[in-house]
């Protein structure tokens, strides 16, 4: 099959951001002369927003396609073979090739690679108990998804909405679901929402959200969903107690999709994901890339491999790998575990680490929280913000920072994420120079004065 | 007259934020029975915002109190022994002692030291031209001159004001008349306005500026302002034009406030300010320290001193004076040049170096500028922004960062201080790993889209 040629091909598995950007970047620095690209998507669509989807559903953006970066259209006029509705069924690392089955006709056949990028991302987890599949119950993974309960959301006469879990997904289709006028119970298996924070910054965002008008059920498993006589979901069931509903979207995470990976023998880690070097090659394998939702990265400040499904670094991942597999050179070092969400006007971020990671890893930290405000006190609309600071025992070294807040707290988080990946310490921090002027932060601000007062304790307790 | 003692005295020339800060951080390590503290205040307020002031002249800020961060009656409930309205007229560093006069009854006296703290400030550059001092010319630097303003401003029927200078004060006093309903005139030396961006991004808040209703006249100086028959304001006259006006605000700069440490001997730098150490002691002065507007301060990017008049940095100076005067340690580091400001709704910032300050100290350099949004391209409100950054030729350093733009433009300019302080090149900024969500950012935030283009241009010119 494989015929004398003198250009190579490159085969994508995964037509989203990371695998899309890949091809992208591959093709802007090697001509299809020089490269011929074949990527398999098994949905609709290539390069959307997943992160997205809530603000879509919650009406903030008025349709589908403004979620779509760039169409299979563009993809093929920048001479992509992008083939939808084909899903790859096996990789054969040995064989360098691929098989892959079109979802219409069910016709399987081998492709042959010279590079290999497997970008197929995460797969959400769906609970396994009776009424999980029911009709009114939903994921918001994928357009598909977003579209499917948009169409429950029109054909349904009730107002009561279950979210189950209230990590970033839960707390987003949370605000979707209250823009729309929903009734909504957010049912949550830890102590407090938002479990990427410590339980007491979490423990803000759960009185925000009751003051939003959000019931917010803690310490609760799931065990089962009811369904009425028509099929469709009546009540999500927990150990104690039943909460009617109309509609469910399942927001307890995701994982790596690394199925066909495992089959083919190519190494993951300890969270199901690939394993890859700095270039975003995968371990022992020359010829073979991976990124995106389907990777494990390197922590910078834990040192540790974690699993961190976010659309900005699977494009970051796309844009080493396409330069990488395109003749280039790039690397992408790691993440400092960077997040930012919010509902309706609550802003929540974190960066590095939490206390549960310290010590899971060995690190021994003080840990100081304040409250400032967004803008200098005397001025319009300055809203209160805490931050929460780790930093690390005797070095003083940042570790961690939290922030819960209105308008302005989010992306002040973004300060922490430098100085973290700069090896910073709380005490260098203190010197920040930071932008200062009355509408845009206090005379100090609040990251400085959380720097502050950690470099107290840091010193304090040598 | 220096009577047996065993406690020390600390000496404070100036009562804003510099030399109250370092008064309340010397107070809180060292006791009343330890160290005595008089400050020295010739106006009749302390630790005042005067970066506040053009929002209280524009309204947003309701009363003048509001701006006050502690009274004289809070100091002195510290033990600090405050003067107010009491001027140093000479400084005796060999006979370690200060003159004062009491501005009320014209007596003057000695006060001896043990160690003392300048803070001094800065004052206005009020041209030396004719009708400068008439009824309705303006400065904004002190409580009592924006109580003169506004006192102006309800007394006066017209309409039409002209402000002087198109920096920081200008662009804010420009909003602040807009607000009060005024037809607001700024007439700027310079071919753009904010000099302390490069023209080409001058030029986006000029035009920002002329859409907002503010009439923007550049590379036009000042040489006469007219008086009616009452002696008030009438016109301010150009080389070759007049604009009438029946307020106007001089917005055209500071300069350090150190004739008197001149007069000492002690030692100035290149702008007239104080030369300091790291720890804020004036260079060759066991027993003075200085801080705030009246000191120069180390560019970490140039390696040159500047002066920086700005509230943040005389907060941080008094903050490690007074921690080394009452025993502790404390270094100031020194700034990169980061600054925020608005006008109306349009953000300005900018950190680093421009590109005439690098020319000046001998870096060559890349610039690239780019436009992004605040936010997803999709999301409700995402706002364009334009992005320029300079990167060292060859190295790959970052130089500098200008922006201008809307909501959520200013702050970001964060980012790139805290990557000047580490030292970090565009290249690995392009990894960093900033808070995303929809609501926050592009996929891609606006600075990390700015580092891309810079690294790709760094690479392509070495």
């Amino acid at each position: 099959m494989n015929m004398s040629r003198a250009r190579e091909r490159l085969v994508v598995v995964g037509g989203d951001a990371a695998g899309m950007s890949a091809a992208s970047q591959a093709r802007r620095l090697r001509g299809p002369d020089e490269l011929e690209i074949v990527a398999f998507e098994r949905g609709h669509f290539t390069s959307y927003s997943a992160c997205g989807i809530p603000y879509w559903v919650g009406g903030d953006v008025s349709e589908r396609d403004r979620l779509i970066a760039r169409t299979p259209e563009e993809h093929r006029a920048r001479d992509i073979d992008l083939r939808l509705r084909t899903e790859v069924t096996e990789l054969d690392p040995d064989g360098q090739r691929v098989r892959a089955r079109d979802l219409e006709s069910g016709e399987e056949s081998w492709t042959s690679y010279d590079r290999l990028v497997i970008a197929t991302g995460a797969r959400p987890i769906r609970p396994d108990m009776p009424g999980a599949d029911a009709a009114g119950v939903h994921g918001v993974q994928t357009l598909d998804d977003g579209q499917a309960l948009l169409d429950t959301l029109e054909g349904t006469r009730g107002r009561r909405a279950v979210v189950v879990g209230a990590g970033y997904i839960g707390v987003e289709m949370a605000e979707a679901l209250i823009k729309r006028g929903y009734e909504v119970t957010v049912v949550n298996r830890g102590s407090e929402p938002m479990s990427t924070l410590d339980p007491d910054m979490g423990r803000l965002v759960h009185e925000a959200m009751e003051g939003l008008g959000i019931t917010m059920v803690n310490d609760a498993e799931v065990t089962k969903i009811l369904t009425g006589e028509d099929g469709a979901v009546r009540a999500v069931v927990t150990e104690d107690r039943e909460f009617p509903a109309d509609v469910v979207v399942l927001g307890i995470g995701v994982r790596p999709e690394t199925a066909l990976a495992k089959a083919a023998g190519l190494p993951l880690g300890s969270h199901g994901g690939l394993l890859t070097d700095r270039s975003m090659r995968v371990r022992g394998h020359e010829d073979i890339w991976s990124g995106g939702d389907c990777v494990e990265v390197l922590d910078l400040v834990s040192g540790q491999e974690r699993h961190v499904p976010l659309g900005t670094h699977a494009n970051k991942h796309g844009q080493v790998i396409g330069t990488n597999v395109g003749g280039g050179y790039a690397t992408f070092p790691g993440v400092v575990g960077t997040a930012v969400s919010k509902v309706c006007d609550l802003e929540i971020a974190r960066t590095g680490l939490r206390e549960k990671d310290a010590h899971r890893v060995g690190l021994r930290f003080e840990a100081v929280t304040i409250e400032s405000t967004s803008r200098a006190g005397y001025y319009p609309n300055a809203s209160a913000m805490t931050v929460k600071m780790l930093a690390e025992h005797r070095t003083g070294r940042l570790l961690g920072v939290q922030i819960v807040g209105r308008e302005g707290a989010g992306k002040r988080v973004d300060i922490a994420a430098v100085a973290l990946t700069a090896g910073m310490t709380v005490e260098q921090m203190t010197a920040l120079d930071l932008g200062y002027a009355p509408p845009f932060s206090p005379v100090w601000d609040p990251v400085l004065v959380a720097a502050r007062k950690a470099a107290a304790k840091v010193r304090g307790s040598v």
